[in-house]
Order: C-alpha cells, then structure tokens, then sequence
C-alpha cells in the first residue's frame, strides 16, 4: 500500500507514517472523525511532530475537494443549492468566537461551504463569462497557495517572475508586436488592467501628472461605446478624471462602435479645447460580444494621436484561435490590451493581463523606488524586480496556473476549447434563431459566445398591446431565472440594454458544456416558463 | 486499505476506484509514472470517465505538495536554493510551445516549480512582512481555488460574501466601532486599501469628483508621515492627486509621526488655499515598526475636519493582542483603517481588509450600477451584492482563508500567535543591543516586531575614519545577505533610510520561528560576515 501514495517527490519517512498498511488497519473512519474531534489546529505543522496529522488533515480536505470536483462534473447533481440570506445564515454556525474549534469542526465547515457553493465547473453553469473547472489550473493554483508568495521581487519569486516574464511574451508575440516586445503585467482584474491603461495613456501623454496631479493638465476626455464595461467609467471616476469626461460612442445595432461617431465625438471635443487622450475600444463586449472595428478606430487613433487600448478581457483570447483571431484585426496596432484568461481560456480566478507596447513606460508611470524593497546593490540583474511597475504593493500569484495550462494543453489546446464554445453558440444561435417564442435581441450569428434572446411564454407571445406586452416579457426572464436556482438546475444571467427589455444573456465558456446542454437550457427554459 | 481514504465525503464508487487494494497492487510506481506520460490533460475531467485519471493526477500533485510542506519546516533543509535568472532559465524548460505536453512533464513542472521556489514556510525565512504557512489557510485557500468562484454578487458567491459580511463586521467591533457598524472590502492588497482611503475620503469632501474629476475641486492637500509606506504616494499619483500634494510631516527618532508638525503643515497648507482632506496614520511602520499618536492625530484631523485613514496593513493585527493593541490607541476614531491579515496573523496572500466607518459611502463612490450584473429585479436581499463597492468588477475571495484560520484558532489563537512573535523580538533586542559588533538603528525596545540593526565586522568595527567606516557599513549588509541567499541557511531584509547606511530589518511574522532561530541568525549573520 505504500508506493502508490510515494509517487513523485514524497519522502519515505512521511509516506510511511500516514499510509503504512499498519495506519490504514488500525484507524477505520470513525476512529479517524474521532481523532480529529480531539486534535485542534496546535497540532499541526509547525507543532511538533505534527507531520503526520498534518498530513492527515489535509488529505482529509482533498478528499472533500475530490469528491467535490467529480460531483460538479456530474449532470445529475444541482448547480447550486440555492438559500436565500438569511436562511444560509442559519443553516450553519459562521460566526467567528475567541475560542479555538477542533479540527473536525474545520472539516465540518469546509465541507458546508462546498455544500452551499455555486458549482462553478458544472456543465450547466452559465451566469458569467468565467466558468468552469481546468483541472490541470486547480493543480496549478493549489501549488500556487502552496508557495504562498509575492510577485514584488525575484527575490522572494524566482520562478514565478520568470513565468510571467516567458508568459507576457508569448501574448506580445500573439498580438503580434515585433519580437514580442513591449511591457505588461498580471493584475487583480480587467477592472483594474483597464484602470492601468488609462494610467499609462495620460502619464505618457502629461508626464508631470504624476507629481502635479490633474490641476497641472488641460481637461482630458476619454473615448469608449456606449456598450463597453463599466470599468472605464470606474476607473475614469478613480482617476480623478471623472465619469464626465469618458463619451460613449454610439455602438450599432450588432453593439459594435461607430468610427465615423468616434471621429466626430473626437473633433468635437477638440474643438471645445478638451484634449482627447484615450480611445478604449472592446474586443467583445460584455453584453453582446460585439467585436469593435479595431482597424478603423486604429487610423482614427493615430490621426489625432490618441492612445489605443483595447479592452479584450472577454474577447481576447479568442487570438488563440486562428479561426476567430481576425475578429481582433487591427489590436497589434493598438498601444494596451487587457486580456483575462481567467475568462475565456477557463484559467481558474483571478488571471487578467494588461499587455503594453511601450517598454519602460509602466515602470516610469507607477514607481516609487521604495529603498526597503528595491535595494539597488542586489547582487542579480534588477531587471526582474519587477514589482515597481504595479500599482500594487505585494502582488499575488496569478501566473503559475495559466502557464501550467499553457504547457499542458499547448497553444492548439487552448484553440480546440475556444472553438468548441464558439461552435455550441453558433448551434445555440441556429436552435433558437426561428423556434417559436424565441426572438433574438440582435440579428446574425454571434462574434463570440453571447447570444443575446427574449424567451415569450405563451401567454406572453399573443398579446396584442405592445406596452402590456413588454411590461409582462421585462418580467419573465427574471422570475425563469430565480427558478433556475431554486431547481438548481442551470444558471444563465439575463438584463435590459437600453430600452430593451430584460433578456437572456447566454454566454458559454465552459469546455464541459455540450450540445445536450444547450438543448437541456432550452428545454429548462420552456419547462420553467410555459406559465407564465 | 479503502476505509481510511474514504473519509470525510468522498463517494465510495470514487474511492474505490482510486484506492482499491487492486489497484494500488497493480500499478507501482514505475507504471504510474508510464501511465501519466502517455495521459495528457484531455484524460482528464470533463473527459468522459476521467474520474479516476482526474483523481490520481491531482492526487499526485498533492503528494508533491505534502512533501514540500514538510520539508519546508524542516530546518535542515535550505530556504532558498538560489539561482542567478538567466541560471533558473537554463534549468528546466520553461517554454511555451504549440503542443501539449504529458501530464508526467506537467509533475515535473510543478516539482521544478516548488524546488527553486523559496520556502516561505520556512522557520528561518524573515524577508518579508509576509511569512509562514499556516496549515488551515492552507487548506481554505485550496478550498477557494476549487470553488473558483467571483465575489462580486451573492447569487455566484453566497457562502463567502456572507462570511466577508460576518468577519469585517467582527474586525470592526475589535477595531471598536460601536456594534460592529460600517463597511469595509476586501481588496488584493494593503496599497490597494490605501488607495481605496484616499479615494473615499476624496469623495466624502467633494462628491462631485465622481462625474467631473479633479478640475472642480480645489487643490487636494494629503498628510502622511515620512516614514510611511509608498503607497500613499502611489495612490495619490494613480488619484489624480500629484506625489506633490503628499505632505510629508516629520517622524521622531522612533519613526513616528511628530503630531505639531502634522498640525504645523495642515495650517501651512490652508493659508496656501490648498485643501487639506486626508490625514494617513502608519500603525506599524515599514521599516522601524512605529506606531504613529493615533489619539493626537484624531484630535488635530477633528479639529481640522480632516478624514484620518490609519494604514495598520503591518500593525493593525495587534488589535487582536490584549497586551499590545494599545498601541493603537485612537483607532476607533479613525474614519478608514487599512488591515492586512495576510501580514502579522499568517493568512496566506493576498488578504486584505479596508475597513470604513461611515456605512453606504463606498457604494456611492463606487457603484455604476450595471444591469448585466447587479440586476434589481432579482428575488433575493440585493444588499448582499456587494461588488458595486469595489474598484474590481470580478474580485477574488480572499475571505475564506481568514475566516476559516479564526474559527481553527478563536481571537485567542491569533492573539497568542501575534504575541509570540513580539516575544521573539524583543529577545532578539535584547540579545544584541549590548552585543560586541552590533549597534542599534534607534534606541529602545521595538514596539512590534522589526529590529533594526548594524552588524560591523571586525573589519569595519574599529575604523576610526568615520566616512571609510560608513562607506565599508554600507557594503556589509548586501553582501552578508547575498551570501544568505547562497547558502540558502535563512533570509533578512536590509536598506538604507534616509542619511542610515545600509541596516538589517528583521521582522518576525512567522508562528513556526523559535528562540532557537533568533539566535541561529546571528550566528548565521557572524559567520557570513566575519571576514567583510
């Protein structure tokens, strides 16, 4: 019974303690619950001699989580088991004591959490652009927890730096920026990839910003489409440079941004003596997956010598796929792009790039030369040290589990997943686009995975008051949504756009989902809402 | 063989599979390894019948892990095994490529990975402000990363957001807000927290920044003390703000701020028309440990009807000591408090708490209310959809691992823990503020756990030139410490402050560190520096 459990790297001495046959003979699981109702978290490492409960204990927490993960891959079991608030907060004891609990109240809690979890690497679950389970980036992130470290230096991140180093590269070079040159960085966000970009375009532009503040500047405008993601705005309010002054361009009826609206709201901003310094085009928008023409808001950027971001949280990956890829044209002419593989390459949260093409600029934006930190007589090239650049002080570790499952599935890897997700869409598109009782919010097949669709009950479809009808449609999405989670049976998220009324957003990033999911969605959704 | 693996709640079915007494007699460890290089991440879930392959494959990972635990409380074993960059580039093969590689090549990676990782676990690791490896964080942040979920609405998220609502309430009622009131976020780090004060604070005076930006208000004046940490000037640059409208106020010999220079520089600012309207207290400074007069610097920001934020992200967790949270004395007054547990009580990274007095403001800051997102016709308590608060749109769930550590150890755990440490250095002071070679950078006994201190070697210690003797002194710290890193026996910070040469900084946040190791470094620190 012991060389199985001494694959890899265990040593002997460990592997024997807690898996000789002996062990395993004379602790049943009973004995084992009853051991750790005693033993409390003194016990463990660094206690003394605490290796072996160590072990125990957390093997006890992957077996919980192994379980875990094979149930949320099977269909038959729910999404979530949903409760309302204060219903979940009875339903357990979560409330923090100055006493310590034992162990087995530990695993007690651990395995409640999962219990009331949302299964987020179900087949089924469809509720945000982050879905699903990669087991080789749960690998990667458990190690990454493991190394509990910081990305401020290569110092104390040796590998990791490296890994985002190698990594940055590689997406410069899909970009398509020579040699794969330029800057970057991993961020807690899109939000805040997003947020650095806008930094950066107004540092190079007014470099003095950073010590002066924005009194020292003329009034700066932002750019962006109505359909972008509200973090432009966010991240404009924080910037001191206000909501006020990020004009949303007119997107077209597919939610795409028009150019020629671009260039007017452009010159028109000019003309009142505001300086235009910052276009953020999206590769996919959140909503409609709508890919902006990056070609022709890229001449109009470099007309007026405007920065270029391009904002690919959602859309960006698909420059993995050389099938989709011509849908970003334009983006290796752009000076910024976010790209979250957290998103549409199912990296498990959080992993979202700001890929720059300036060298240095970062660097000289965000410094702050912190002698405790950024000693300049290290004996290794201080090149490495990269954490100046960030707006962060420590800085987690999102690299390890994108670059693992970069390496285990290759770029072709990663292409088949987006193209399989691409490819239930399009089959999702073409169910429903002429099914009775459905009608698409926008014409034509999806640029990505959204598909965008009113569901009209019967008693909704007939009706021949148009104002009664909107009114009673606004409300069915939400109520065959709250369905969905108390069955637990799927998740998908719906919203208004505009004077639209509330409609199903479907979105399918998930490499578990299949063709009978999306058939089970629709038929779940006909199920949940012939009533109404 | 199978009972004690199927504890907890694994499904029988799985577990036998996996640990069969057939299984583990047919497949030694030569033909796992076999097996794992013909399988590649496609093997694995959701393949169909990927169970067992899923299970073994993450088994394997976690045997890697275990190993490396242990061996990281080993004092036997080396803190770091140092390698130049362009060294650890050569070492393995780190590449991204095209193809997929096995999932054998993919455990070599993760043991590469852990084998030039530093041990941060390790007893004799002091780098950083971060240390240690707490088992049950450990186990919560696996719990987390399998749960791969978002925080930002109680629908995807409603365990965690309900435990960010149960521990920030309880870290405000230890803070000492009347009942536990306000509101608070947890954010990817102490900067970032920081950054969120000022902002907040910003908005409070002036809520029109939000739409109009720095332009429509007067110029922003914010007081920190020189002895702070960089990310005040960081945030204010990011804000709009300026580094030059950063008031640097004057620290004592202790490092703490000097509250009639505070109040001297608020007036000075005034009578320029600047506004003065954010006032950062340091609880536990960077590099000497100092905690700021927090009750004088409440007086003179009431006064002067100033927002005053206390950065506790190093020194906040001694509010859970009762021996040494008078330290920070006047907190309760404080109208933000950055607090990071993932410093002085252990949590893994990140984990960061800003706390906030007033309840509402930072949704009014910060929300934009996007209807794809935080729908308002959904059929549960909206309240609990929290995310509109932060600058993030996805935000990662950094609460489970504090949450879980609090219930494994009660307040009186962490407190034993924080003053553990505290106990060690001041062991530490003692030993070698009389010692032959060392001298201290300032007088008296550390009122948290940095010491900071010369060691002159023989060499240098008689020197009677005063200028050679400082230039020699300067060298010795980032020698001795390379060497450390050689040898890989233990790890310290050091830097230069102001016209100080280069001094050490130790630091203990680490629970495993013993006597035993305070006095192991320096010896350590005498034996690599003997001959400098």
């Amino acid at each position: 019974a012991l060389t199985i459990k001494n694959s890899g790297s265990a040593k002997n001495d460990i592997s024997a303690i807690i898996y000789s046959p002996l062990n395993e003979a004379i602790l049943p699981h009973a004995i084992i619950c009853y051991f750790n109702a005693l033993l409390f978290f003194t016990d463990l490492l660094p206690a003394l001699n605490g290796d072996a409960k160590t072990m125990n204990f957390l093997q006890e927490v992957v077996d919980i989580m192994l379980a875990y993960i094979v149930e949320s891959f099977d269909r038959s079991t729910k999404v979530i088991d949903f409760h309302y608030p204060n219903e979940l907060l009875q339903r357990n004891n979560w409330e923090l004591s100055d006493e310590p609990e034992t162990l087995d109240d530990i695993l007690i809690s651990c395995r409640a959490t999962l219990k009331y979890a949302i299964k987020t690497a179900h087949p089924r679950y469809f509720n945000q652009l982050s879905t699903g389970l990669d087991m080789v980036g749960l690998a990667a992130d458990w190690l990454t927890s493991t190394a509990n470290t910081n990305m401020f230096t290569y110092e104390v991140a040796p590998v990791f730096v490296l890994l985002e180093y190698v990594t940055l590269k590689k997406m410069r070079e899909i970009i398509g920026w020579q040699d794969g040159r330029g800057d970057g960085i991993f961020s807690p966000g899109g939000a805040i990839s997003n947020m650095y970009a806008m930094l950066l375009a107004r540092y190079k532009m007014f470099p003095e910003v950073k010590e002066k503040g924005m009194s020292s500047v003329p009034r700066l405008v932002a750019f962006t489409s109505e359909h972008s993601h509200f973090s432009i705005k966010k991240g404009a309010a924080a910037l001191g440079i206000g909501t006020e002054s990020v004009i949303c361009i007119k997107a077209d009826e597919r939610g795409k941004m028009i150019p020629s609206d671009l260039e007017r709201r452009i010159i028109e901003a000019k003309q009142k003596g505001y300086v235009p310094f910052f276009v953020s085009a999206t590769a996919g928008t959140t909503v409609y997956g709508a890919f902006d023409p990056l070609m022709a808001i890229a001449d109009i950027c470099k007309k007026h010598d405007i920065w270029m971001h391009v904002d690919g949280a959602w859309g960006g990956s698909l420059l993995m796929s050389r099938k989709h890829r011509w849908k970003l044209n334009g983006v290796e002419r752009a000076n910024s792009m976010t790209w979250n593989p957290h998103k549409m390459m199912a990296v498990p949260l959080q992993c979202s790039a700001l890929l720059v093409r300036e060298e240095g600029l970062m660097q000289s934006c965000n410094q702050m030369q912190a002698c405790y930190l950024f000693q300049q007589d290290k004996q290794y090239d201080l090149s490495y040290d990269t954490g100046d650049k960030a707006l962060q002080c420590g800085r987690h570790v999102d690299i390890f589990k994108l670059w693992l499952m970069w390496r285990a599935k290759g770029t072709i890897g990663f292409e088949a997943q987006i193209d399989k997700c691409l490819e239930l869409s399009e089959y999702l598109y073409n169910k429903i686009k002429d099914r009775e009782g459905y009608e698409m919010v926008f014409d034509g097949k999806p640029q990505h995975t959204n598909v965008c669709f009113w569901y009209l009950p019967p008693g909704v479809r007939y009706l021949e008051d148009k104002v009664e009808k909107m009114k009673r449609l606004h409300k069915v999405a939400p109520v065959i949504k709250a369905r969905m989670m108390e069955y637990g049976t799927t998740m998908v998220s719906y919203q208004p756009q505009g004077d639209k009324v509330n409609f199903f957003r479907m979105v399918i990033s998930n490499p578990a989902a299949t063709f009978e999911d999306i058939d089970f969605l629709i038929e779940e959704i006909e199920r949940l809402g012939q009533d109404l």
